[in-house]
């Protein structure tokens, strides 16, 4: 069950040339989006943590703090000072070369710093960052738009780790109130197929504007024919699944993936519950809320996302496919020109993106080499065990999106907004 | 290393006859006590679960409250309309009796109500139990009794779980400032030996105020010929053990007491640290502070306990042996007559109690009922796997001790302010 | 459901004063029982190990050779030539005094020596010991009979072992063939009671005869008025106990037990199946059998036996009570002259025996001291965390029983043959 | 340190076109080998399980010959008795299509039927085999060849799994005794490039000879420049890591591989230990030997694979680029004409051969399709966390070669014969 959630005000349109104006607006525009999306969450909300993978709301806010701290105002600023030594080790996430650190699961220990002292941190760093930017050399401007790109991915998480956390607390909180129409019901719109040619075809990020490391080099693949399906599984349909025993007929299944059915006990996807009144509903960021079939469905993992393709006799698009269909999609949308694979087809005014999983491991791309020094542990040392997503969700900050990004997660992962979309050789 | 904090205010001396104007009176000065040993804490700080085995410190407050709507109010006060309906599986703790509840281990994830809401369903169980109170019968009062005693428990948990979730803040916060002199750093008093002669004595409580049902009934039991120390082991005492290897030699210990030793690294008691400067420093609640080695030890396993009396040729008396001795101390403290076998021996106006483990298993008196119902469910279902401590801590309410009180903690518990004494063999 | 298991041709009764013609014979006897136990089971058998707390049978063979060989051949007999130096390592097993040793968890992995090559290993150290025997002096003497207490020991656990290991083989192996007849499904005798008049009794060793060190020393105890239950509970009036939902009701368990309830899902003894056409069915080692009504209980952990006492508004007894009704049980047996508090009461030609849990936890007894030196280490380590069985079982060697034995597990342990009797206060 | 270890006496080459005479005899020589390689190993060796993963040598014996029971016996052949119904449940694998089995944890229980049981369970499958194979269509050749690759697969499992189980046995059991000279410890032959040109190549299975389903289709991959090394990094070269800190820099690792450095404490390749007298050495199936610097490092992990590889400045190649190797390489080896890239580049007369970790996840081929029925569960349902490595080790029997061949592992598996060499872009 997607949610639409609060975004930027801002325009937070990418800044290739990123010029020190409108870096500084978009740095601000950045900034405030995040405490706009911790504004609901009291002091408390933004401690806990409800599993090691997750992370507190305060720590997200702390920790892209640190980010520009540590590697803009420290080095590049003359004269910064250090809000409070005691940060650069509660608020480091991974980043070894920085480092003892917390221990990933001790992050739920940090009532103090207070929310409000976090909020002090962020405003001494944000009026030091616009000193900084005041004159500001294109490597500098660099590394702020990793910043603020850094800081848009703990955005999205913020959202996904607190929504994990409100569903472990029996009175479900509501972190905001629905605001859509509650639409009827209807089936999602038929299903098509968007054809690739077989050939030879470059995917990656070409160059012009920001991308992650991971986003490249741009390199040719070859493809052989098959279509991509033109919109995500949706509820209705995994529901098919669900009735003809999906999670009970391991023919379907990875081993570890029918190995994790039964260790975790999964019979429908994360936050659902059947009551015998009620039937299916999802627990939402807007509180319980009933299923709409015809929306995508999500919080799924791979094995569920690779069972139910194996059920229906198709299969995962592998992120090359997804990236081709996504450039090449015929129907563009005037804002997000080619990406739009999913143009919120069901949307009546909301949005209901999911991240997809696709059948590619989340490796490196031929010729890619990290960044030296510590901004370099950024993406590289996470490239096994994991598998790459691709789109966006309803929680991703508009202008974060691109068809070249490369999501990933464990393929056993559920409290992201992770749908996917099905595949077959032509 | 001990560590002196706030107690109730109010004279929480016993109420035996549970007249009604004491009661409420009495009823008021714990209720307030316990809000005022939460009042250094933050919402953050009272919303945190450490371990499984603590609670949040919000949780203390909603539990003892919930104890007294749901064993008072609702039975008992006509009229009396709930707080709120999801209270009762928030902040039931261990009840079975009342149906599902909040599992133990998720208790850290109650961020709402908030701790201003806590507040408010205080006031509001205070509120009615004053009317409650206005015509008290003597079955009434009787429960009213146990229910604070029951936050008095509760008060002291509420500090032991605390000082455990901040030692895990490298930040090390402080909860209270410490109030003493950082006086010389003497050796402790001489330690001398209480006599027991062989007999007959009466251990238990005899029916004259409160006790908890575990504390009945008195019965007869046969001592030998016995010594008990006159005060605990002391830190400097303890340190030699350590020097002598005591940790790195299983001849002394238990064998699960071993196992804990290497499962857990144990190399001294629970917050201490060696720095190469500083040397031996332990954390409490005022923050980090050098060991005293007058004081007596505390945070340490019954495990521990009974390896530095093996290493020192004694054992821990059990608690028979220990009852007795406190009743027939020779030098009564006009206020707590017969109990203070430990009557703050190097005490320069500090306490420095700690909770004396005993050889003693926690099991039931011989002829012990558990009283019907639910609150029958108050202490018999623990009397197994547990061993019993005597005495009081520096964190145990005034008032809240007696020579019969059976404290109990699993032997490899180290959170709360648990030390011991010797005895040995007439 | 018990079994009747071989045990030691020859005559095992107490040597008090161990002349040595007698001891020379009694360590033939108790030698070649263990051999006689591990006849049935095939190297393969032998080796594995199904759990951290349980041995294989060879290494019960060869662990307690090891005690004769370090404890008395090596210190005694002039000119031992050890067997193997590595099996120092492999064959101690807790005594931490003398190193480094084989973790236990790992003792399934010695497939070799070979049981074979531990065949050889006790011939080697049988034919040593018989020259030793023939000039032991007192202190020897002793040391061997602790030597055969201790195998007897082990052959019971090389039974209980292995039927744990056999019973995860779903061939479900058959250790002997079924030795009785299949004897009409009577009710158990009805159930009578023992009194116990208040008052000052004496229990532990009183030395004569042979009894391990936490048998003393004996001790004077006040007991109440009391009654003991004349025989151990039946499967039938356990199955009544599950019919009342004895396994869903928190009401009658220890928190812990109710915990363990849960978390291992029991909801019948251990080795107990419920199968549509047969009905209850035990795993034995004389394979699977149906349930006798009339047999004890057995397999059921103390969590259990307590649980059921709750329901039937009774209590367990405690040790002394146990060892004072044993005591002075009206109708002695010959040969077990005031043990045999539960002469097979039922027994049709066939030993029904259990090991009886009671409310007593496992402690030293007052004045107790462990031997000195490595011996020393034998049963004080463990008075911690464990419950007190008494009595003896189906597989427990005969001369092996004393009214004052006192066997000791955990309370969450089932697979020794563990029942227990009722007792309440008169 | 590699092993020079037994290999089937027959001759295994290819067997293409499946004609009867010589199937038969194939079928013959393999099944011999496997029970060649369990020679050595008594009925206790053969019954245990070191860890989940591994499987007891008379399961590997078993396993393999229920797999010719199921797929070719039972549906194939008129009037077969099956040897025995229970084997069906205790030697299924993996096939969820058949059905309930033994839990893969339960494998080391199973005592019975014994190591002598299954030998004749092996001979009533090959009488009765061989009768099938007297009149033998196409596709049951087919599914016979797969049988035989298949017992290959376990021939070489059986080995490492028991070289893993000997070494968790204090006394370093010898599997076979060490048939090669102590030969002078040389450097390793200097390190050469193999140039790949950048270009599309065809990899995977093309069709002649048998292949598993993973290896297929064909497909053609572009590659860019690069080289690829002439031979497997060396012990040698891997100790200038470690005497570089190479455990102790998280820089060159994997997140997950840093954080398995930590939790299991590794320091050097699995099965390695330092001595203060003998330096380095490794227990093989010869028993503990000194380490050979000219020999390729085996028994470490894709993680240090991956870390050796960014500390040396270079990278892992990916499947395709070690298959374009392979079969490119420039001089061919006559008896494994285009593959041996790694062609014993210091044998001495003896096979030094490792598999080799690559940078690809272990992922169906485009257009893969598992094939139906219980035999389509072969490989596609592992296709998720493992890594792929190529080549073959000392331990894989001759004729189970192939270029295109795709072994796989999680990238924390230390106990297969697993090493990698080196590539870099050019």
């Amino acid at each position: 069950m997607t949610e639409s959630l609060p975004h930027a005000r801002g325009d937070a349109a990418g800044c290739a040339n990123a010029c020190q104006a409108s870096l500084k607006e978009r740095y601000k525009a950045v900034r405030e989006t995040t405490e706009a999306l911790a504004a609901p969450l009291s002091a408390e909300d933004q401690t806990i943590q409800s599993m090691t993978a997750a992370s507190p709301a305060k720590w997200h806010r702390a920790h892209t703090t640190w980010f520009f701290e540590t590697f803009l105002l420290r080095p590049r600023l003359p004269g910064y000072a250090q809000f409070d030594e005691s940060y650069h080790y509660l608020f480091n996430s991974y980043y070894e070369a920085f480092g003892e650190r917390l221990a990933r699961a001790q992050r739920g220990m940090i009532t103090r710093p207070s929310a409000g002292e976090v909020a002090d941190y962020r405003a001494h760093v944000d009026a030091a960052m616009q000193r900084l930017l005041d004159d500001c050399p294109e490597d500098t401007a660099t590394l702020v738009e990793l910043g603020l790109h850094h800081e848009q991915q703990h955005q999205e998480l913020l959202l996904t780790d607190i929504k994990h956390a409100f569903s472990l607390n029996p009175t479900e909180p509501v972190y905001s109130r629905r605001e859509r129409n509650p639409a009827a019901n209807d089936a999602a719109p038929q299903l098509g197929w968007h054809e690739i040619a077989a050939g030879a075809y470059t995917i990656g990020h070409d160059g012009a504007g920001f991308a992650f490391d991971n986003e490249g080099p741009a390199h040719r693949v070859l493809l052989n024919d098959a279509r991509v399906a033109t919109r995500p599984v949706s509820i209705g349909e995994y529901l098919d699944f669900m009735a003809d025993d999906g999670y009970r007929r391991p023919e379907f299944w990875h081993a570890d993936g029918w190995e994790a059915v039964q260790a975790e006990g999964w019979r429908a996807p994360a936050y659902w519950r059947h009551d015998e009144d009620l039937g299916w509903t999802a627990y939402t960021l807007h509180g319980r809320l009933r299923l709409r079939q015809d929306e995508p469905v999500t919080h799924v993992s791979l094995y569920e996302a690779a069972a139910y393709a194996a059920w229906a006799g198709k299969r995962l698009p592998d992120e090359a496919e997804w990236e081709v269909a996504a450039r090449t999609w015929p129907h563009p949308n005037e804002h997000q020109p080619a990406l739009n694979l999913h143009p919120r087809p069901l949307a009546r005014g909301f949005c209901q993106d999911v991240w997809e999983w696709t059948g590619s491991a989340y490796l490196p791309y031929p010729g890619f080499r990290p960044a030296s020094g510590a901004v370099g542990e950024y993406n590289g040392k996470f490239m096994v065990n994991q598998m790459v997503l691709r789109g966006r969700s309803c929680a991703t900050p508009p202008g974060h999106e691109r068809p070249s990004y490369r999501n990933f997660f464990w393929p056993g992962a559920r409290w992201q907004f992770s749908g996917f979309r099905l595949a077959e050789d032509a």
